[in-house]
Protein backbone atom coordinates (compact mmCIF):
# COMPACT_ATOMS: atom_id res chain seq x y z
CA UNK A 1 0.00 0.00 0.00
CA UNK A 2 0.99 3.76 -0.95
CA UNK A 3 3.10 5.04 2.27
CA UNK A 4 1.02 8.29 2.41
CA UNK A 5 1.37 9.93 6.21
CA UNK A 6 -2.71 9.06 7.39
CA UNK A 7 -4.28 11.17 10.08
CA UNK A 8 -3.75 8.99 13.67
CA UNK A 9 -7.93 9.20 14.69
CA UNK A 10 -7.65 7.05 10.82
CA UNK A 11 -5.42 4.68 11.91
CA UNK A 12 -6.74 4.00 15.12
CA UNK A 13 -10.83 3.61 13.64
CA UNK A 14 -10.31 1.84 10.33
CA UNK A 15 -8.92 -0.77 8.89
CA UNK A 16 -6.50 -0.76 5.74
CA UNK A 17 -8.08 -2.62 2.71
CA UNK A 18 -6.63 -1.92 -0.53
CA UNK A 19 -5.45 0.94 -2.73
CA UNK A 20 -7.82 2.15 -5.26
CA UNK A 21 -6.37 4.25 -8.73
CA UNK A 22 -6.57 7.50 -6.19
CA UNK A 23 -7.84 6.30 -3.00
CA UNK A 24 -7.06 3.90 0.07
CA UNK A 25 -10.07 1.44 0.69
CA UNK A 26 -10.11 1.17 4.49
CA UNK A 27 -12.70 -0.49 6.68
CA UNK A 28 -14.55 1.43 9.75
CA UNK A 29 -13.54 -1.07 12.59
CA UNK A 30 -17.73 -0.67 13.69
CA UNK A 31 -19.57 -3.46 12.78
CA UNK A 32 -23.15 -1.93 13.26
CA UNK A 33 -22.63 -0.64 10.19
CA UNK A 34 -21.20 -1.44 6.49
CA UNK A 35 -18.79 1.32 6.38
CA UNK A 36 -15.33 2.44 4.24
CA UNK A 37 -13.52 5.46 4.57
CA UNK A 38 -11.79 6.22 1.06
CA UNK A 39 -8.83 8.46 1.59
CA UNK A 40 -7.26 9.86 -1.40
CA UNK A 41 -3.51 9.22 -1.96
CA UNK A 42 -2.32 13.06 -2.10
CA UNK A 43 -0.70 14.56 0.33
CA UNK A 44 -1.70 18.17 2.42
CA UNK A 45 -5.09 17.91 1.42
CA UNK A 46 -8.36 18.62 3.64
CA UNK A 47 -11.03 19.63 1.04
CA UNK A 48 -12.91 18.44 -2.35
CA UNK A 49 -12.19 21.37 -3.75
CA UNK A 50 -8.20 21.40 -3.89
CA UNK A 51 -7.97 17.95 -5.57
CA UNK A 52 -7.05 18.56 -9.30
CA UNK A 53 -10.75 18.08 -11.10
CA UNK A 54 -9.26 14.74 -12.33
CA UNK A 55 -8.83 13.77 -9.03
CA UNK A 56 -12.39 15.39 -7.82
CA UNK A 57 -14.06 13.14 -10.44
CA UNK A 58 -11.90 9.76 -9.73
CA UNK A 59 -12.74 10.14 -6.13
CA UNK A 60 -16.61 10.34 -6.61
CA UNK A 61 -16.22 7.42 -9.22
CA UNK A 62 -14.33 5.44 -6.82
CA UNK A 63 -16.90 6.04 -4.07
CA UNK A 64 -19.99 5.62 -6.21
CA UNK A 65 -18.88 2.94 -7.88
CA UNK A 66 -18.11 0.92 -4.58
CA UNK A 67 -21.01 2.16 -3.04
CA UNK A 68 -23.40 0.46 -5.11
CA UNK A 69 -21.68 -2.46 -5.49
CA UNK A 70 -21.47 -3.33 -1.74
CA UNK A 71 -25.14 -1.64 -1.50
CA UNK A 72 -26.05 -4.65 -3.86
CA UNK A 73 -23.77 -7.62 -2.42
CA UNK A 74 -25.23 -6.68 1.10
CA UNK A 75 -28.63 -5.70 -0.28
CA UNK A 76 -28.91 -2.19 1.21
CA UNK A 77 -31.89 0.39 1.81
CA UNK A 78 -29.45 3.17 0.61
CA UNK A 79 -26.10 4.50 0.32
CA UNK A 80 -24.69 7.44 2.07
CA UNK A 81 -21.45 9.10 0.56
CA UNK A 82 -19.88 11.99 2.96
CA UNK A 83 -16.89 13.88 3.16
CA UNK A 84 -17.48 16.16 6.59
CA UNK A 85 -13.66 16.64 8.53
CA UNK A 86 -14.42 18.70 10.99
CA UNK A 87 -12.48 16.13 13.51
CA UNK A 88 -10.13 14.82 10.88
CA UNK A 89 -8.80 17.44 8.60
CA UNK A 90 -7.29 14.65 6.12
CA UNK A 91 -9.25 14.09 3.31
CA UNK A 92 -11.28 11.13 3.55
CA UNK A 93 -15.08 10.66 1.94
CA UNK A 94 -17.10 8.14 3.51
CA UNK A 95 -19.25 5.26 1.95
CA UNK A 96 -22.33 4.11 4.71
CA UNK A 97 -24.14 1.23 3.74
CA UNK A 98 -27.40 2.05 5.51
CA UNK A 99 -29.99 -0.22 6.61
CA UNK A 100 -33.77 0.43 7.62
CA UNK A 101 -32.83 -1.78 10.63
CA UNK A 102 -29.38 -0.39 11.66
CA UNK A 103 -28.87 1.30 14.71
CA UNK A 104 -29.15 4.78 13.67
CA UNK A 105 -31.52 4.57 11.03
CA UNK A 106 -32.81 7.04 9.48
CA UNK A 107 -30.41 9.45 11.38
CA UNK A 108 -26.83 9.62 10.33
CA UNK A 109 -24.17 7.40 11.44
CA UNK A 110 -21.26 9.91 12.71
CA UNK A 111 -21.46 10.62 16.50
CA UNK A 112 -23.91 8.24 16.82
CA UNK A 113 -23.38 5.75 20.12
CA UNK A 114 -20.03 4.12 20.51
CA UNK A 115 -18.14 1.84 17.47
CA UNK A 116 -18.41 -1.78 17.78
CA UNK A 117 -15.65 -3.34 16.84
CA UNK A 118 -15.41 -6.13 14.30
CA UNK A 119 -13.97 -10.06 15.64
CA UNK A 120 -10.83 -10.97 13.58
CA UNK A 121 -12.71 -13.45 11.50
CA UNK A 122 -15.74 -10.59 10.67
CA UNK A 123 -12.78 -8.60 9.39
CA UNK A 124 -11.18 -11.33 7.23
CA UNK A 125 -15.21 -11.46 6.25
CA UNK A 126 -16.10 -7.85 5.30
CA UNK A 127 -12.51 -7.81 3.92
CA UNK A 128 -13.04 -10.56 1.56
CA UNK A 129 -16.85 -9.03 0.44
CA UNK A 130 -15.06 -5.70 -0.43
CA UNK A 131 -11.96 -7.33 -2.26
CA UNK A 132 -14.87 -9.32 -4.56
CA UNK A 133 -16.81 -6.51 -5.55
CA UNK A 134 -13.26 -4.67 -6.19
CA UNK A 135 -12.21 -6.87 -8.39
CA UNK A 136 -15.44 -6.98 -10.84
CA UNK A 137 -14.94 -3.15 -10.65
CA UNK A 138 -13.03 -1.10 -13.21
CA UNK A 139 -12.48 2.06 -11.76
CA UNK A 140 -10.10 3.85 -14.54
CA UNK A 141 -11.67 6.67 -16.40
CA UNK B 1 -37.61 27.59 -12.37
CA UNK B 2 -37.82 23.44 -13.56
CA UNK B 3 -41.41 22.08 -12.74
CA UNK B 4 -39.64 18.85 -11.27
CA UNK B 5 -41.95 17.69 -8.45
CA UNK B 6 -40.06 18.09 -5.25
CA UNK B 7 -40.63 15.67 -2.17
CA UNK B 8 -42.61 17.45 0.30
CA UNK B 9 -40.16 17.68 2.79
CA UNK B 10 -38.37 19.35 0.76
CA UNK B 11 -40.47 21.84 -0.19
CA UNK B 12 -41.04 22.37 3.63
CA UNK B 13 -37.70 22.52 4.77
CA UNK B 14 -35.82 24.37 1.76
CA UNK B 15 -36.43 27.61 -0.12
CA UNK B 16 -35.82 27.58 -3.76
CA UNK B 17 -32.78 29.95 -4.95
CA UNK B 18 -31.92 29.11 -8.82
CA UNK B 19 -31.34 26.28 -11.14
CA UNK B 20 -28.25 25.48 -12.11
CA UNK B 21 -27.64 23.06 -15.33
CA UNK B 22 -28.32 19.99 -13.52
CA UNK B 23 -29.54 20.97 -10.27
CA UNK B 24 -32.24 23.22 -8.35
CA UNK B 25 -30.22 24.82 -5.33
CA UNK B 26 -32.28 25.46 -2.09
CA UNK B 27 -31.84 27.03 0.93
CA UNK B 28 -32.58 25.08 4.00
CA UNK B 29 -34.23 27.53 6.09
CA UNK B 30 -32.40 27.08 9.23
CA UNK B 31 -30.37 30.16 10.34
CA UNK B 32 -27.47 28.70 12.16
CA UNK B 33 -25.86 27.01 9.38
CA UNK B 34 -24.99 28.23 5.77
CA UNK B 35 -26.48 24.81 4.26
CA UNK B 36 -27.74 24.42 1.04
CA UNK B 37 -29.66 21.57 -0.97
CA UNK B 38 -28.89 20.79 -4.47
CA UNK B 39 -31.69 18.62 -6.22
CA UNK B 40 -30.73 17.21 -9.60
CA UNK B 41 -33.78 18.04 -12.39
CA UNK B 42 -33.98 14.53 -13.13
CA UNK B 43 -36.95 12.28 -12.31
CA UNK B 44 -37.16 9.33 -10.24
CA UNK B 45 -33.77 9.13 -8.77
CA UNK B 46 -32.78 8.39 -5.34
CA UNK B 47 -29.44 6.98 -6.02
CA UNK B 48 -26.06 8.98 -7.06
CA UNK B 49 -25.33 6.27 -8.99
CA UNK B 50 -28.43 6.24 -11.46
CA UNK B 51 -27.72 8.82 -12.99
CA UNK B 52 -25.77 9.15 -16.16
CA UNK B 53 -22.10 9.29 -15.19
CA UNK B 54 -21.99 12.61 -17.09
CA UNK B 55 -24.65 13.69 -14.64
CA UNK B 56 -23.04 11.99 -11.84
CA UNK B 57 -19.54 14.05 -12.60
CA UNK B 58 -22.15 17.31 -12.85
CA UNK B 59 -23.46 16.79 -9.64
CA UNK B 60 -20.13 16.55 -7.91
CA UNK B 61 -18.99 19.57 -9.91
CA UNK B 62 -22.06 21.82 -9.00
CA UNK B 63 -21.43 20.80 -5.24
CA UNK B 64 -17.67 21.50 -5.08
CA UNK B 65 -17.45 24.54 -6.94
CA UNK B 66 -20.83 25.94 -5.50
CA UNK B 67 -19.45 24.87 -1.86
CA UNK B 68 -15.68 26.40 -2.45
CA UNK B 69 -16.68 29.56 -3.33
CA UNK B 70 -19.82 29.81 -0.66
CA UNK B 71 -16.94 28.26 2.34
CA UNK B 72 -14.07 31.38 0.88
CA UNK B 73 -17.28 34.17 0.92
CA UNK B 74 -18.39 33.18 4.51
CA UNK B 75 -15.18 32.41 5.79
CA UNK B 76 -16.21 29.04 6.60
CA UNK B 77 -13.74 26.55 8.60
CA UNK B 78 -14.72 23.15 6.41
CA UNK B 79 -17.04 22.20 3.75
CA UNK B 80 -19.73 19.16 4.18
CA UNK B 81 -20.53 17.55 1.37
CA UNK B 82 -22.86 14.86 1.90
CA UNK B 83 -26.18 12.63 0.21
CA UNK B 84 -27.74 10.94 2.84
CA UNK B 85 -31.48 10.52 2.03
CA UNK B 86 -32.38 8.21 4.33
CA UNK B 87 -35.68 9.98 4.95
CA UNK B 88 -36.01 12.04 1.92
CA UNK B 89 -35.89 9.31 -0.82
CA UNK B 90 -35.94 12.02 -3.68
CA UNK B 91 -31.84 12.34 -4.85
CA UNK B 92 -30.35 15.36 -2.64
CA UNK B 93 -26.90 17.14 -1.75
CA UNK B 94 -26.18 18.83 1.60
CA UNK B 95 -23.63 21.36 0.99
CA UNK B 96 -23.13 22.88 4.17
CA UNK B 97 -20.38 25.41 5.51
CA UNK B 98 -18.92 24.72 8.87
CA UNK B 99 -17.33 26.99 11.36
CA UNK B 100 -15.54 26.06 14.51
CA UNK B 101 -17.97 28.30 16.46
CA UNK B 102 -21.06 26.73 15.15
CA UNK B 103 -24.09 25.08 16.93
CA UNK B 104 -22.91 21.32 16.03
CA UNK B 105 -19.62 21.82 15.76
CA UNK B 106 -17.37 19.08 15.67
CA UNK B 107 -20.30 17.20 15.16
CA UNK B 108 -22.84 16.46 11.88
CA UNK B 109 -25.48 19.04 11.56
CA UNK B 110 -28.46 16.27 10.56
CA UNK B 111 -30.62 15.49 13.33
CA UNK B 112 -28.99 18.45 15.97
CA UNK B 113 -31.50 20.39 17.59
CA UNK B 114 -33.99 22.43 16.06
CA UNK B 115 -34.02 24.62 12.80
CA UNK B 116 -33.97 27.88 13.47
CA UNK B 117 -35.70 30.04 10.74
CA UNK B 118 -34.63 32.78 8.36
CA UNK B 119 -36.07 36.25 9.25
CA UNK B 120 -37.32 37.52 5.51
CA UNK B 121 -34.57 40.01 5.29
CA UNK B 122 -31.85 37.33 6.25
CA UNK B 123 -33.15 35.17 3.53
CA UNK B 124 -33.03 37.99 0.67
CA UNK B 125 -29.69 38.55 2.23
CA UNK B 126 -28.44 34.93 1.91
CA UNK B 127 -30.28 34.54 -1.30
CA UNK B 128 -28.48 37.57 -2.85
CA UNK B 129 -25.06 36.26 -1.60
CA UNK B 130 -25.93 32.99 -3.34
CA UNK B 131 -26.39 34.50 -6.12
CA UNK B 132 -23.46 36.82 -6.14
CA UNK B 133 -21.10 33.51 -5.97
CA UNK B 134 -23.16 30.91 -8.63
CA UNK B 135 -23.13 34.45 -11.16
CA UNK B 136 -19.06 34.20 -10.79
CA UNK B 137 -18.88 30.40 -11.67
CA UNK B 138 -18.47 28.66 -14.95
CA UNK B 139 -20.63 25.13 -13.85
CA UNK B 140 -20.07 23.57 -17.67
CA UNK B 141 -17.35 20.97 -18.34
Amino acid sequence: MNDLPLDPRLVEDTLPVIDLPLSQVRLMNDRRFPWLVLVPLRRDISEVFELSREDQTQLWREATLLGQAMKDTLEGDKLNLATLGNQVTQLHLHVVIRKRDDDAWPGPVWGHGEAVAYTLEEQADMRARILAQIDAIDFSG
